[in-house]
Formats: structure tokens, sequence, C-alpha cells
């Protein structure tokens, strides 16, 4: 039980730019939650922490008190250790799908709570929906059975975990608070370590497609959350990766998951492979279970055993064929050429437009819509050869997704040199 | 009719330290008032504003967005010209009382909206109330018929001036975003400007017992003002004046009608003169009659009159005797010496706890309620004589207002000679 303290003494103490005390944090959280601190006084003090800031330590005790507002999951009684991964979210980010089976094939266990996607970047649970006979939503006692059997889980985060994240998330949004570096981190976090797993690795994504499109701000949240996840006992690190370019060749629901499967088949864009091994060492390091190479359990199919395991625990046919959209519209290259440029950003409002993601939270999206790319930046082009295939169910739609890939690419002529990027920008633990 | 804007856009952009453009003031401040911009939404845009500033431009048309949310008042009419005074309140100061029927005998109208108090500062409606039979509440018909006939009104604001002003400032006393400057002064000059008059004089108090606590923010408020008085056409002028000592000899409701009444007759305390005196001038300036002395009018009794007149015209008897508290608490010097320190606001409270002001809007106020001080510092003081004179309806009140005086004065052996610091500390035009 917290002291009692006055809801416009919390808001003027952070206004003035001091560092909340710990009994000023779980009064404020836990009086939000229950009603007892209003909407407005909520939405001024989060305006406050995006420009004034947290320390470390409020961060850590803000992140406390949104766990303690809800329930907390325990995977003690596993025969085996836990590791998870949380991505900021990006364009063609499928990488959960091959990462947990792979992670779980190599004998570490992945509890992955999943969200559905808002805007251009894509939500697990929707790739994952579009098998036939897959359900996201499981109890407790599910997940941890299907923990011990199969090793890995991709479910619906239920109601319990962080309720006052949650609510807070919500009020965020209509508020402008979204940006702020303390709230996002403890947002993430609250339900990272509510959920339990003992590992945790972060995939923190910087570029035109990603929430933060600015190396400094990224190194910033993901050191925030190190710091949290590192403060409660979990073992945490994060990798900034790049999200300027969209991961592998395609954006969308169902062609997500085909992508999936051909990386845990051995084969696959090579972006995505690099990533999902690179994640899945860390998660395997985290849990202590260095010695294993994730790239053994790719080639030699536990993977692909475990995906499909997986797929079916949840109800799903992994062999069933998936949904394809109605219409298609290729564009072709102008020019013979290279593709230097590929942008995130456009690739992934384009298929958001074409009815891969959602506008607000309870519009449905279309299983076979999306956007495949022919070509990576690096790659020669043919003129009049495919470039993109769009995919959706309403023909109406590809317009505004044409629009949205117009000057999202550039192609320079033919034998001109191109030097990619790295993928992996940088490790914080 | 202004542009449609989005809540979140316009929080953002002051957010991330933009001029919000005209366009997206006139659309927040109506949406605000009809109720499409949430309480939730207009708090944490308060919350950036207070942390990132607004420039003149926006905050005069911030302020005549607010106008425009309401009724305007016009006294063109009139056969004489038009002055007003503002206070930012202050303890003991009854400054209103005394001016309005003096700036009215120099042939200048005042046409004062005034306002109840809250917390330490009393309001000039719960003073002027302590009369038997005035009244508060006037027509805009009867406001005019009076300035026609005596020259001044003193009454409550009706709810047709700036309702913007009225929903957003009850916002801002729940969520810590009383402090901005560009909300007070908006608030404040949204009003002035509203009630129509051509001249306006701010009294913008400094001090321990002021709003304001610090010369520099007084400072900055006033200069405020004074541009957005400027921008709008009213002739406005401010003085900073001092408020770590309280004004006159009382603090309460007919206590300081009493001492007005003593200023009108000729006399009364040296500081209630000479700031009646320095603000008459200014009104009498700015509506360019800086040809009439004041001083000559309060000498000859043609103040008087018009007090009585004023008061008469609202219902009022000025020759009944005013109420007087049931109780009262004698303080006496402790020793011999001179009095150095008196504290504004350990006077303020003392006041406000025995029953002269109140704690929630919807409080009564106790007529003959407040605090007597028998001595200013510079004054001599002798053993055991009286120094403070308690009064309330309510003797179990006494002890929490001894508490408030206990430190806030200081006596200093006899014959310590003492400076007082300037009444007007500054002019700003």
């Amino acid at each position: 039980m917290s002291e009692a303290h006055d809801a416009v003494e919390v808001i003027i103490a952070k206004r003035d730019g001091a560092a909340l005390t710990d009994s000023q944090i779980d009064w404020v959280v836990d009086a939000y939650t229950r009603g007892a601190v209003a909407d407005e006084q909520m939405s001024a003090l989060a305006m406050a922490v995006l420009l004034n800031g947290m320390d470390r330590h409020e961060i850590s005790r803000w992140t406390a008190a949104m766990i303690a507002s809800g329930e907390r999951m325990d995977f003690s009684s596993l025969s085996r250790p836990t590791a998870d991964k949380h991505s900021t979210g990006g364009v063609g980010d499928k990488i959960t799908l091959p990462l947990a089976p792979l992670v779980a094939a190599c004998g570490v266990a992945v509890p992955q709570l999943s969200g559905r996607g808002l805007g251009h970047t894509g939500g697990t649970l929707d790739k994952l929906e579009s098998i036939p006979g897959w359900r996201a939503a499981l109890s407790n006692d599910e997940m941890l059975a299907q923990l011990e059997s199969v090793g890995a889980v991709i479910c619906a985060a239920g109601d319990g975990l962080a309720p006052a994240d949650k609510k807070l998330y919500a009020l965020r949004d209509v508020t402008g608070t979204v940006e702020a570096i303390p709230l996002i981190a403890s947002s993430i976090m609250s339900k990272k370590i509510a959920e339990g797993t003992g590992a945790l690795v972060l995939d923190v994504k910087v570029g035109t497609g990603a929430f933060m499109k600015d190396l400094d701000r990224a190194r910033e949240l993901a050191g925030t959350m190190v710091g949290l996840g590192t403060d409660a006992g979990v073992h945490t690190v994060a990798l900034l990766t790049d999200m300027s370019t969209p991961l592998g060749r395609t954006a969308g629901n169902a062609i997500e998951v085909a992508e999936s499967v051909e990386v845990l088949a051995g084969g696959g864009p090579a972006d995505v492979v690099e990533l999902t091994l690179a994640l899945a060492r860390e998660m395997l390091a985290g849990a202590g279970r260095e010695d294993v190479d994730p790239a053994d359990r790719l080639a030699d199919g536990s993977a692909m055993d475990a995906w499909q395991a997986m797929v079916r625990a949840q109800g799903g046919d992994p062999d069933a064929p998936l949904p394809t959209a109605r219409e298609q519209h290729v564009v072709t290259a102008p020019s013979d050429g290279v593709l230097t440029r590929l942008d995130a950003m456009a690739v992934g409002l384009a298929a958001w437009r074409l009815g891969a993601g959602r506008a607000r939270k309870e519009d449905p999206v279309q299983a076979g819509a999306g956007v495949v790319w022919h070509a990576r930046p690096g790659d020669a082009v043919t003129a009049r050869a495919p470039l993109f295939t769009l995919l959706t169910d309403d023909a109406d739609r590809f317009d505004r997704a044409l629009a949205s890939l117009d000057g999202g690419y550039d192609i320079a002529p033919p034998g001109t040199s191109y030097t990619p990027d790295p993928l992996v920008i940088d490790r914080i633990a």
C-alpha cells in the first residue's frame, strides 16, 4: 500500500524537473489504474515526462508499478530455460516466425506474447492468422503446456498483464505523448518482465520505416530498456538494426508466412536469415546455451519440425495452402540499372493501403494483401521486368498504394557500384 | 470558420517547440469549447505550452480565440471614456473599492468585472457583499445604465464572456498547468478585452503574498499582458507592485470595506492611498484625462459621493453598520522594538483560516472575519501592546490562524533603523 499523494503535486514535481519519489510513482500508477487520477491529469504528467525525462531509477520504479497493476506469469516449473525477443516494429519484419521455433529447436523455450499491427508495420498475430485454423488466444495453462511439449508459443497477451499500461497507452495515443522514451521503454518492458521470461533480446529498429528514425534516439531507447530488464533480473541485450530498407522480399501477412517457411527450409532472403540467426544467438547466450549453433538447426530440419509442431498445437495446418489475394498489379522497372534504394516506409505504407494492415484497432486485415519486391538494393534490374507485385482483394486500392511507392526507390545506371549498410548496427548490453 | 485540424497534430507541434499557426489556435480553442477536443488533450497541450512557451503573436491569437468563444461588451455609447484595473491578487488588496469611485469622480467610467476569492487572497466581490443589501449580479443593461449615471460599477462577470477561459481555467487548476505565463496572461486579458474597456491598468503583484514570487517572472507576465492589450487596441500599462508586505492594516471582508471608506474620507493607511492614487493616475492617463488630479477628488469629497452612489445603485446601504465577527483574539508584542518584517503570505493564510476566504469555489465566507495588524514595518511596537487582532465567528479557528502568523514577522531592538522598499517597483508600458 503506497502513501497517499495528490495528482497535482506529482504533476508539478515532474513539470518543475524533479525526480519523482518511489511513493509518488507507486501512488500515481495505482490511482490512475483505479480511476482516482483522471485522464486529463495523467496526460499532463505524460507530457511533463516527455519534455523533462525520467532517470533510470524512476523508469524502473514506474515499470514495476505497471507490472504490479496486474498478474505476473511464472515459467520456473519448465524443464528448460526461457528466452524471448521483442522488436520495436518494422516493414517486412517476420523474424519472430522463424526465430521462435528455431530457438525452441535449440533447447530454449520461447514464450512470445505478440500483438496485432497498427499503421504501416505489420503484426505477428495478423501474419500467423493467415494460416488456416491457427488461433492466437491461449489460456496461461495452454501456453505452459505448449512450452513444455513444443518449446515455442506465439500468442496474444491476455488482459491480465500490466493493465495500467493498456490504459496509459490508449491515453498517450490521443494526447501526443507516445514518443516519450521513458514511457515507451516502460510500456514494452512491463509486459516482457510480467511475462516472466528469463532472457530477452530487443530488436530496436532505426531508419525511415521504424518508429525511431534517428540513431541517437534508438540507442537511448535501447539503453533504457536494457537497463530496465537488467534491474528486473532479466538477462537483456539489444541489437540496433537497420529499418531504412524493408526486410526480405515481402510485406504482408500470408506472403510473409511463406517467406518465413522458406527460411526454416534452409533458404529465404539472406537478410532475414542473417537477422534470425543473430537474434537466435543472443537468445541462446542469454539463456546459457551459447554452445548450440542455430545454423545447424536450420540445416538439419529440426527448426522446421518445431514450426510445424507449434502451428499444429494452436490449431493451424502447416501444410494447408495459404490464402492469396484476388487482384494483383505488377510495377515494372522503367530502365536497366541497379536498385540503390528501397524505402521501408514507402513499402510499408503501400502494404498497409493494400489491406495488409489496419488504420484502427477494430479494422480487419486481408490475409493475402501486401507487396512483393523482386529486387533488393544492390540487385540489377531490367527495363520492363517486374519490380513490385501489389496484392489485394480490392482493385480500387492500387492507386493509393502506387502513390506511396512513388519516389520510394532509386535506380542508378547499370554497373553502378553499391555498398550495403550493415543490418546489425550495434549491440547494447 | 477555421480549417479543421487534429488535436494530436496541434499538441505535437507545440510539444516539439513549433509556434502554433493561427488556424491551429482558432481550431483548438473553438473545438475545446465545443467539446470536440477532450480534456486530456487540452491538458497535454497546456503542459506543452507551459514548458515550451508561446510567442507574442501566438498569445494574441489564443486570447482572440478565447474572446471569440463568447460575447463582447460595448461601451462606445457612453458619454465618457472608460478605464479599468486588474490586480493579480494580493493580501489586504482592497484597492478596487476606493479606486473605482475615485476614477469615476474624475470623469472616467470604470466598468469593473470582478471575481470572488480563492485561497489566501481575498475577492473584491466578497468584500463588497459584506455591505448590507449590496448585490454583485447585474445585467449588461443595468451595468451600462449605472456607468452612465454613477460612472462606476463593480459586479460579477457574466457567463457570456470568454467561456473557453472558464473551462480551461478549471482544467488547469487540476492538471498542474496554472503557472504557464501565456495561459495566465490570455486568461486575464481575454476577459478584460471582451469587457470592452478603452484603457486598462494592470497591478502585477510580486512577493511572498503574490502568485508571482519572483520579479523576473512578474515582469515577464506584465510585459506579456501589456503586449496583448496593445495588440487588441486597448491602452494598457502595468505597474509592478510589492506584495511581500500586506497592503494597509486589514485583511478580510467588512474590515477592508471600512478601511476603503477611510481612504475615501481622506484618511486611511499611507500605502493604500499611495497605490490608489498611482493606479488612478494611470487609468486617467490611459483614458486621456491626465489633466485631472485624483488627489483633489479625494480631498473634496466627490470620490466619497461616487462610492455612496455606486453602493446604492447596487442595492447596498453605505450608511448601514458593517457586520462584525463574534469572536476576537489579540496577539501582543513580546517585547519593545521595531517591526521590520510582516509577511504577506502569513497574514493572508491567517485571514483565510479565520474564515475570510474559501478553500473551494462553493464555500461561504464570513463577512466579519480577518486580521487587523496594529503596526506596519518601520513602526515601533511596545511589549504587551496589541500587535494583531484576529476576528472570526468560530473560536476554534484561532489555533490554525495563530500557527500561520508564527514566524511571519520580525521585531528588532528599539531604535533599529528601517528603510522601506518602494511600493511601486516598476512601470511597464
